[in-house]
């Protein structure tokens, strides 16, 4: 098939015209003319950057209502939700805006000579420059805010680095739309041609991620996805950063004095929301037995829905039914699901922490979909080394009452060397975009833990240090020169602030 | 062969006893080890490390004798260098004590809520956390800077991570003496047991790296041996940072108005210091043709000397002999060599930019010591776009007069794509432990473009992120209490400060 098509999920119909999908000299064509673009964008300081960004916002904005109505077809996620998606799409690009403004992400670093220590200190000058064309991977569940336009594309953007995106299958038509919103606000704001190109197809991406012109990759998806992409990148002549949002089993441990029934609501909202098609949807549930019943009640009350395409509909199918037949887990419940092709049901079980110990690699498989596993136990210190051993992930949850405090904290500290963010009383779907967010963690939830692909903190997996030594203050960056004229803040002779 | 067995550069005699290879077992002993160690190590305060890194850097001083003079003997560098080093070494740990204090490096951001934006915002406070176990792969060319006690493993302690690291073959009895000295000193420091463990042999490094203990590794080393141990680090189940500082072909470019004759003294001693033996030497000149016989004159009056060892020498030998016979490049000129064992001459090579463009793959081979090829040139632009075609560097250098500050400015933008640090009238080798510095650079310089290996910044390798939301105060990592009880500079609100 040379086309990418798209589908109607609550139809199983095809939806709008197929993409071509683009050929391996087109893909050298745009990787090329990104690298072009570099020069000049790299170049364009970041105040203007961050009107483009701005710009690029407001454009998607003016769009919302034809974005909206396409993702809304293609994914079947609902308008409500696509409608916050978009907002927090150009919200989080309008973040970097303000984070280039701040200016402290270039992280200017100034020392003194020093001819007296060993070894003898010059004039040191350190700053944070892009590092060259991006390749973006798009995600199937956020049409929006983890796609053509995400966070991986407005964080390089805002680095002054160049994007390529591959964009997802599961939704061409909506990133045809995107894609032409994008190349028109940026040219219209006076972006460089080639700071932005698309791709389209499996074997295109592939392409992309061992085109030489290509210096770094995000990606969000599964992890043989993203495993496969991750080793095309470090397998090249010239190794890349790649990085990669994979799988998340997203444990919540409801502690005694939190395990009363009044949580189950909130609990099955956030496991069906979207169709449970979230990286931090809460699949792994330790809880006592006493609040099983009241879990599985609220689940039973859901109502499910299409999953994105037909692969993820039958892959969970196929992969709850087989859990539902092991003798491993009990069904505790399952909810509703509406008469449209791809529908699928909320599935809730349950397994005791001893057998779960027993089989932590099987059923720590992710069921991409609403499906949980509530493992039950007595007491809280039998979790610690089950928690443990659990596969890198992205959230680790406690709900815990005044009375669970000391424990909470225990979990927490096992939680923290397995989860790169930890929710207290809350639920870990919902990923605000800010400064002190991490969306990141261990292997396999991420390919990199040092990273995250959401918050400010995003850029600096595009940009990278350069030292000037000795260097005269005009021919240095503006960022490091003497007077600094910019007023950003910056390290001088090991100290932070505004000089 | 069961022992690493040192040798004398000098008389290529063995020196002391043969060191056991560690076995596989032994190697999963002491990972284990570290493993354990890293719940006490990580749990221990910065303040409370950085006393025990200043401790680990008052033992190695007061051992300094026994460490240089074995030292002395397996390597050759010489008494004067290796004092250097040594105190290098010691002040590269009191540094890291520096940034534990200061507080920074944790990255300490703190969020308040917002529940009126898209989507909501609850209270976020993000903070660095240590790895885990790390795996540090000693240099040979520093046998006390980039080795057991070297700037990967200051950092990688600094960080609350335990090390184990792969010693080198070449200084096996230096590495043993520093390991006892380490050891004793985190000993009576109160570090735990297992906080720095160390192996030998080939064999064990490959083991190091692929155990599921290991949470990250850092290499100084050829290309070759980097690469084959980076393939590893990333084709495990669960692929670990692996940060690498392979091979550097630091270029250097003189400027019609600094290419006078009195520059020459200073290249010869920049490209002979350590028998060339820098990741840091200046192997590639760019100079007007005019300038090349002094060039040539100060290389025939220095003396090299004997090379690290025997493969190295070898290497040298036939990899410059090879250069000198091939027809694209002449010989300008030899230096002497005294009559050690394994000792070497200086030599430098000259080519005509055209031809060097033309051949530029084969001609930017390092050849690891003290040889160097000047390419000469006509017009400076001429160079632009030959230097943009380099491999990745860890250095660029540019020499300038007042004239030539606008040509300098261009040799600059591009060389920072291609360079780490940049140089102004000043030479390559030397390089500072400061904040500012950046010891790092594309492919084939290091595996990771984002890092340094020397410098405050160099333990950012070992940390990362975890966010905890909606957490209560008094349950929060004392780096994110409300109160800032370290008294640490924070962002609060996006804004840096302290408080």
């Amino acid at each position: 098939m040379s086309v990418v098509q798209g589908f109607n999920p609550r139809t199983g119909e095809p939806f709008g015209e197929g993409v071509p999908k683009t050929s391996d000299s087109e893909v050298d064509r745009i990787a090329s003319l990104a690298a072009t673009a570099f020069d000049s964008w790299s170049a364009v300081s970041a105040a203007q950057r961050a009107v483009v960004l701005d710009a690029l916002a407001d454009a998607l904005d003016a769009e919302s209502e034809v974005l909206i109505s396409t993702a809304d077809t293609e994914t079947a996620l609902g308008v409500p939700r696509l409608t916050v998606e978009l907002k927090r799409t150009t919200n989080q690009l309008r973040l970097f805006g303000e984070v280039l403004r701040e200016g402290s992400y270039v992280e200017a670093t100034l020392d003194t000579a020093n001819p007296d220590i060993i070894p003898p200190r010059p004039v040191l000058r350190r700053v944070l420059r892009p590092l060259g064309p991006v390749a973006v991977f798009s995600a199937s569940n956020f049409p929006f805010a983890f796609s053509v336009a995400g966070g991986d594309t407005a964080s390089a953007l805002a680095s002054g680095c160049p994007v390529v995106v591959k964009s997802h299958s599961a939704h061409p038509r909506t990133s045809v739309e995107t894609a032409r919103v994008v190349s028109a606000a940026l040219a219209a704001a006076g972006a460089p041609e080639g700071v932005f190109g698309i791709v389209y197809g499996t074997e295109s991406g592939r392409a992309l991620v061992q085109h030489p012109a290509i210096k770094a990759a995000g990606f969000t998806g599964s992890t043989g996805g993203g495993r496969a992409l991750f080793d095309l990148a470090q397998g090249r002549p010239d190794p890349i950063p790649f990085y990669g949002e994979l799988g998340s089993v997203n444990p919540t441990v409801i502690l005694p004095g939190a395990a009363t029934p009044d949580i189950a609501a909130g609990f099955a909202q956030s496991l069906t929301m979207g169709v449970g098609q979230f990286c931090t949807n809460p699949g792994l549930v330790f809880a006592p037995a006493s609040i099983v019943s009241a879990l599985g009640e609220a689940v039973a009350a859901t109502g499910g829905g299409a999953m994105l395409n037909e692969r993820m509909c039958e892959s969970y199918r196929a992969s709850t039914d087989a859990l539902a037949a092991s003798d491993l887990v009990s069904v505790v419940s399952t909810g509703t699901k509406p008469d449209e092709a791809w529908a699928v049901e909320p599935r809730l079980f349950t397994v005791p922490v001893k057998v779960f110990a027993e089989n932590l690699e099987k059923l720590t498989e992710e069921h991409f979909g609403p499906a949980a596993i509530v493992v039950t136990y007595a007491d809280p210190d039998e979790l610690l080394p089950v928690l443990a051993k659990l596969p890198g992930t992205l959230t680790g949850t406690v709900h815990a009452a005044e009375s669970d405090h000391a424990a909470a904290s225990r979990i927490a500290e096992v939680l923290r060397g397995v989860a790169g963010r930890l929710i207290f009383n809350a639920w870990p779907t919902g990923v605000a975009v800010a400064w002190g967010q991490h969306h990141g963690g261990p292997w396999p939830s991420t390919t990199n833990p040092l990273h995250t692909s959401v918050g400010a903190t995003a850029i600096r997996r595009w940009i990278a240090p350069v030292t000037y030594q000795s260097w005269p203050d005009a021919l240095l960056p503006v960022e490091l020169q003497d007077a600094n004229p910019l007023g950003i803040p910056r390290r001088v002779d090991g100290v932070l602030g505004v000089h």
